[in-house]
C-alpha cells in the first residue's frame, strides 16, 4: 500500500533527508519519497502506523497537517 | 491527519460515491474526496486503521494500489 501525507516545515534537502532517514526506521515502511514543493510525502510499506509516523516526524522537529 | 491511498477501479460517478459512502462508515474517517482521473481518494480524520480502509474498499469491489 502506498499513501501519501503532508508535512509541514521541510524547507530543504537537509530537512528532506532528515524525514526519509527517520522514516525508514520505522517498521514496515519499505519506500519514502519527499516533494518539498507541495509538502507531500508519499510512504510505501505494509501495516504502517500513522501514530508511530506522525510521532517520528514530531520528534524530528516537523509537522504532520 | 489527512492521507491519500490510490484506489483502482473507479470508473465513474457511481463508483466514487460508493467508496466514500462506505469510508464514512469507518471509525475516525471524518472527510473523504476522491479524484477519479488521478485515482487519488484523500481521507481526513484521525487514527484510522489502514487495514479496515483496505478491507473496505475490497468488499466493495474496488482495490487499494
Amino acid at each position: 500500500m502506498e499513501k501519501i501525507i503532508k508535512v509541514d516545515g521541510m524547507s530543504c534537502g537537509h530537512c528532506e533527508a532528515s524525514v526519509k532517514e527517520r522514516l525508514m526506521e520505522i517498521e514496515g515502511i519499505e519506500q519514502v519519497q519527499v516533494n518539498l514543493e507541495t509538502k507531500e510525502v508519499k510512504i510505501k510499506g505494509e501495516e504502517i502506523s500513522d501514530k508511530e509516523v506522525e510521532e517520528a516526524i514530531d520528534e524530528i522537529g516537523f509537522e504532520v497537517i
